[in-house]
């Protein structure tokens, strides 16, 4: 077991295949199998679900948005609840980002200059100034198990020289962020800019790796370039991210994603896309999309997805979860996510058992070519 | 044991204590207890819950909204399902309205004549008719477990020629529900009406306790008579209900609405106040009502109900159940339905508890003494 800079955290690759690996990622409040997928609960709550329903998807690791926390509730208040893990009641590890993600999306009148971001709350209009310090300061309060050092992620269709400066910041701030003090049992991951440029990205990479973080992630992914554009990228620096740290694929993806970039040495994702399409009513099957709205489910007695084990699936029909969302109440939304999320959990799940096995490339074409072929089924409909 | 009129029905009183009783309804689906709280899951979902969780709070008969389901998804469908306990997923008994309280509280433009209403849907304005018949047949094909015959039920406020026609119109169409088939083991409970004149409600109780129906019901309270008017009439009527067959007091009430009228012997309600107020940011508590969203909750570590063994009491704290309501988080109205859902469900056990004992009116006392207390400290916050 290789031990990482942070003191209680661990990282061990127990098997690869090709650049896919199997490991293990130890935290003092958690151990996180991976490859993994991190549900998203911005507020401190995966939406509609309880800290038991997530873990009994198989996750042991949550994502929370430091950027909605720190303007409400407010990081001191989380704080005095002993961090926003147990604030929400969750037993095990939770990352938080850096919240530059939301500044650059939400928030409203933002100008960044070389120490930070000013920028006007999304939700009351007030200013405030984001730095790394203070995103560093913020977690800290958060007390999750992993923070991330503050970035400037470049919207998609930044040309070269937007991207550089941003580099440039990012590269500045990571530094910044690690002479900042953590939380006791805080672990820290860099990010890696560059756009769809491969030797911006290889470049920073090498920057942001030669830092002592204790995991390395790649930002900036997912923000509208072609997806066969990210797919190939991966494909060159994922196996050129150091393998004894966990590696993390920010903001991703699609089950196709998961299963694409885990081929190329990803370990650690997260997405709101299984929790957002959930409550827009698509639940994401080993069968492919199901848009639950459609006229063709209203008769169907047969589960969501027939191979899946999750309550929804055993419990209720197409026709029941139909009328839940036509009838827009709220527990068909929190079937379709516990579902989706129970189906990501059973994919990263079974990735890493082929991996395990040794093959991972042909688990993996055979699972996207069912998915697919339901998909097509799908959008016919 | 005493056998009611339908197949497979049973009532038996255990206990009594002054006007309250302690007794067991046996369907062929269930034992309920009684006194008892049924939840009202309107469109075929307690919303927010599964029906684990109904269950889970004591619940084993819950209240399905004929209206709803007969506009949509439409009761053939759910026949098709099965009707609409297995449609949900609920193994225990439930109970459907007549539809006839949603014609004339939501419905457009609806004249009602000596053989039925007819109305316009509020979900598309289409032109629908409810006679006795239909309602029957719409309930048939739901299949729950007791049928309410098709009443008509006169506004708060109205005078006494128009709820003597009402009385007319109940007691013609009480007959005509029990001429119409009823679905298999599905047992009929006739309704009285009368308003606030007792001698009205004495005189038509006699005209339906003289059907052969299962159980009978007093509609028309609880739509804006005074609090004490009602009361005091249940005093008088509750005691002359039939003794040998369950007693609805239908869609009431509060916490003190129960334990006043399990004092004077009924043992069955429905109420949309916990599972509304809930969403709404209102907890039921043994300490009165806790509006979560107020200031004095912000940094409060302890539960909503200290008293209280539910999971959201057990696990989180109000500041974080504030935080979820103030974030617009749909964990909030789910985590408070549970609560106010099991408050009700222990009520009415500690209520079955204390008439089983012979100790009802100092339990009752004690209850209401300690909730009004808490109520006041919560409106001075």
């Amino acid at each position: 077991m290789s031990r990482l800079p942070t003191e209680g955290f661990a990282f061990e690759v127990a098997a690869s295949c090709g650049a896919a690996r199997r490991a293990r990622f130890t935290t003092p409040r958690a151990v996180v199998e991976t490859p993994t997928f991190m549900p998203v609960g911005t507020q401190a709550t995966v939406k509609s679900l309880t800290p038991d329903e997530v873990e009994a998807t198989g996750a042991r690791i949550v994502l929370a948005n430091t950027y909605h926390l720190w303007l409400r509730p407010g990081a001191e208040l989380i704080d005095r609840f002993g961090g926003a893990p147990r604030f929400m009641g969750w037993r095990h590890a939770m990352l938080t980002d850096s919240g530059g993600y939301q500044v650059f999306s939400l928030a409203e009148r933002r100008a960044i200059d070389a120490d930070g971001v000013t920028f006007r709350s999304h939700l009351d209009g007030a200013k405030k100034r984001l730095t790394p310090e203070e995103s560093m300061r913020v977690q800290r309060l958060l007390r999750s198990d992993v923070a991330m050092v503050l970035d400037v992620c470049p919207p998609g269709g930044a040309g070269r020289p937007e991207i550089e400066e941003a580099m440039r910041h990012t590269t500045a701030w990571a530094s910044r962020c690690l002479a900042a003090p953590a939380a006791e049992g805080q672990a820290r991951f860099g990010i890696v800019q560059g756009g769809v440029h491969e030797d911006l990205r290889r470049a920073h990479l090498d920057h942001i790796a030669a830092l002592p973080f204790d995991g390395i992630a790649l930002g900036g992914f997912s923000v509208g370039e072609p997806i066969e554009t990210m797919y190939a990228l991966l494909e060159v620096l994922g196996p050129r991210l150091p393998a004894d740290r966990p590696r993390y694929l920010m903001g991703v993806g699609t089950p196709y994603d998961l299963i694409a970039a885990i081929g190329s040495g990803i370990d650690l994702f997260d997405c709101v896309l299984p929790t957002r399409n959930a409550r827009n009513g698509q639940a994401l099957t080993w069968s492919g999309r199901v848009n639950i709205r459609q006229a063709r489910h209203r008769e169907d007695d047969a589960p969501l997805d027939a191979r899946c084990a999750c309550a929804t699936c055993r419990t209720w029909s197409r026709g029941y979860l139909r009328h839940l969302f036509k009838a827009d109440e709220m527990l068909g939304p929190r079937l379709l996510t516990l579902h989706n999320l129970h189906f990501y959990g059973a994919l990263v799940a079974e990735a890493r058992a082929a991996i395990a096995a040794g093959d991972y490339p042909s688990w993996a074409r055979a699972t996207v070519a069912r998915m697919r072929e339901g998909d097509e089924v799908g959008e016919e409909a």
